[in-house]
């Protein structure tokens, strides 16, 4: 079972900061995310993961004020550097968009950070789904998603040509013959695409891991394609068992489309966690989490997802017909969670944004409820592991790795030590040879 | 006095790596940076710095395999973040180029820096010369050089306008009135220019700094006014001390154009050192260090800045007149002084590229000699301090640091202790308020 964080200094529900329980840190104080990095690896996780998203909200921010989602984060590789130095063996893991970048200066950065962290480099590949983060790259808003999914996959065909622009070993550094490298053991990239134009070599060494893992998301058809093609491992979303599996099993079955074995991609599920002691500690701290939702940030985040206003609506009324849009442009899976909820039982607005969560729903419980729900899980092949969001930190990873780790080791599902030195050995995904993988 | 340091693994001469007194270490393994900027760190420097192009080259590769020229190496920001946190107190200069790279982007790595590292980042602001590092991003050639320094200007402009996107103190994580931040606080850029639109805020708190340190080099007319408009650290290369005083006076002079004080820069000259316990010795490394230039590798570095081709010319002739540029394109500085050596004396090609050294010639000779030669450059006016570059690393280094840095203190002029603990505090260079930098 592989297992990934997503970190979140005070947690990752939307009132976690506010929680008396959870961390009060300054996000740009490295402390938190060394000392949660450190616990993951002490609890054996395959994985330390960044979301990002390069913009901040600009308007309403009497909203975000309560809910800062996103607005005062470290840039990811920068990050994840600085804690690839206060850790030895945990993957790491972060966001870096398709959308507002140059393949270029992307392979390189996780390239260094592969080796300044001896393989443990991870680059989730994301195409951006909001308009704050168009505007700061010169754009009104964001290209329409198929057009952006078009520009993600071919980004990520010329990052991996750039990483294999030499061979392994290339750099011999033999005085005796005068060789700093071998001449022939470059292989420059000419790539003349729809989106990047691309005419040269890397100019640092094929990482340690030959590409550092790509990661993906991707709800919809499009970007269930990107993955396919891919990515290698995959964050799923699913609101049940079966819904899960459905989309595990369907994504695998689309690798062979173009020639790769489903063991070359590992999904993790989502799984949003209150943990303490007792499943009714559990159950009261998440009420709590629930409460601490100002119903400003409730309808704003609902909004946000669902992709329209809803600041003027009366909280105790249902949403009418005519505010809800067609289609997603923006997160697909998320849209859709949002469509079933409404027209499962005509709930109240307060009633869905209470309801609602990005993805799977909170689970809650003492250690052996969420051990059990995690084999489940496993067991019945919904994920081959998951990526763990704690909603009080840094106390529910604690109480994770101190009580529900064992528990996993006891059943058999856990590693009970990391048996290799980088990510793709925990994950057990081959380390690619240089050109296998260029189209 | 001011003191940077110029990393090279081996050293910064073009046969560094091969001389058997020098480092010999894969350029993309941590240890040399970490021990070297902690070396430095000990001797008191101001800044610890990486120079950087965004390409390899791909041509020729019989003569770069010999002289390995930006061939392998890390990502100058995800390098400096490893770096900050094996040292606690030298300031971390890295260069990103203008012409290949997003503000929004950039402003974000270099926050991220000074956060992590407590106020101690500094940008180098280029605009990259060489056409190999155009075609690695969708371009045939460089831009015009004035077209170059337009999109740098406003490159800087708008990413200082972003890390000023929040009042220092914005952050507030204030619980009891369920504020993360005051709304009040942020100041959204609306930035329409020539080169670039960029409507939103900076997603990271005000850097420690208020602005990490700007750095530029630029010897060309167009080059001095974007750094006396924007530079707070100017890397300065000119041949002798007289060369070198005018070159900072006039520099200085033209600040007042735009308002600026000389004592918000500080102009540190370039200066290439071969060190050792004694003259003599030092002479006989530096003599042997040229023994180990390859005519291959000379006659390229030298057609490299002289933006020529003398691959087919005789060793021992001198350089046609018809084989010379009219003018320079990419670095003007280092075309003059070509131009001014083979204008000298009528020198074979073999003569030029033995005597020819990007900017200030090599010096040789024991702590005494370096030292004197640092005070006259120092007291004369010449410079404000050094970018010091030793040939042969680590030994230059450590010798400096154990010998002549306590004789630049016994002649009372370098410090005894780290004053502050930013970059701005040892430079002695005021902390910007929040606007006040914005045009």
């Amino acid at each position: 079972m592989s297992l990934a964080l997503l970190f979140g200094a005070a947690g990752s529900h939307p009132a976690s900061w506010l929680h008396r329980g959870s961390r009060l840190a300054p996000p740009t104080d490295l402390a938190a995310y060394v000392s949660t990095a450190r616990t993951a690896e002490r609890g054996l996780f395959d994985l330390f993961f960044i979301a990002d998203t390069p913009a901040a909200r600009t308007e309403n921010l009497h909203v975000w004020s309560r809910f800062p989602l996103f607005m005062n984060v470290l840039e990811p590789v920068t990050l994840l550097t600085a804690v690839a130095g206060a850790t030895s063996r945990i993957g790491l893991g972060g966001t870096v968009s398709t959308s507002f970048s140059e393949p270029y200066n992307v392979a390189r950065q996780f390239a260094s950070l592969d080796h300044l962290s001896g393989g443990r480099a991870a680059w989730n590949v994301v195409t951006s789904a909001n308009d704050y983060a168009a505007r700061n790259f010169g754009h009104a808003k964001l290209a329409p998603h198929a057009e952006r999914y078009r520009r993600a996959g071919e980004f990520v065909d010329v990052v991996r040509r750039l990483w294999d622009s030499w061979d392994d070993g290339a750099f011999v550094l033999d005085r005796d013959r005068g060789l700093y490298f071998d001449p022939a053991a470059q292989h420059a990239v000419h790539h003349d695409g729809a989106f990047f134009k691309v005419d040269g070599a890397l100019n640092i060494a094929r990482p340690p891991q030959g590409h550092p893992v790509i990661i993906a998301a991707g709800a919809s058809d499009t970007g269930q394609d990107l993955a396919a093609r891919t990515a290698e491992v995959v964050f799923s979303s699913n609101p049940s068992i079966e819904a899960a599996r459905d989309f595990t099993q369907g994504l695998k079955a689309r690798m062979a489309r173009f020639g790769r074995a489903p063991s070359e991609m590992k999904v993790l599920a989502g799984l949003p966690i209150v943990l303490a002691e007792t499943d009714a500690e559990a159950a009261d701290d998440y009420a709590r989490l629930q409460e601490l939702v100002h119903p400003d940030v409730g309808r704003y985040r609902l909004g946000m997802d669902l992709e329209t206003d809803l600041s003027d609506l009366p909280l105790d009324e249902p949403i009418p017909e005519d505010r809800i849009p067609k289609s997603a442009n923006f997160h697909k899976g998320f849209f859709d969670d949002i469509l079933r909820l409404i027209r499962d039982g005509n709930p109240t607005l307060r009633e869905v944004y209470l309801c609602y969560e990005r993805g799977r729903k909170t689970i809650t419980g003492g250690p052996n409820r969420i051990a059990d729900v995690m084999e489940d899980w496993f067991t019945s092949g919904a994920a081959d592991g998951f990526m763990l969001q704690f909603h009080i930190m840094p106390r529910g990873l604690d109480l994770f790795v101190e009580r529900v780790v064992p528990e996993l080791q006891r059943r058999g599902l856990m590693r009970s030590a990391y048996a290799g030195a980088t990510l793709r050995d925990h994950l057990g995904l081959r380390r690619p040879s240089r050109g296998e993988r260029n189209p």
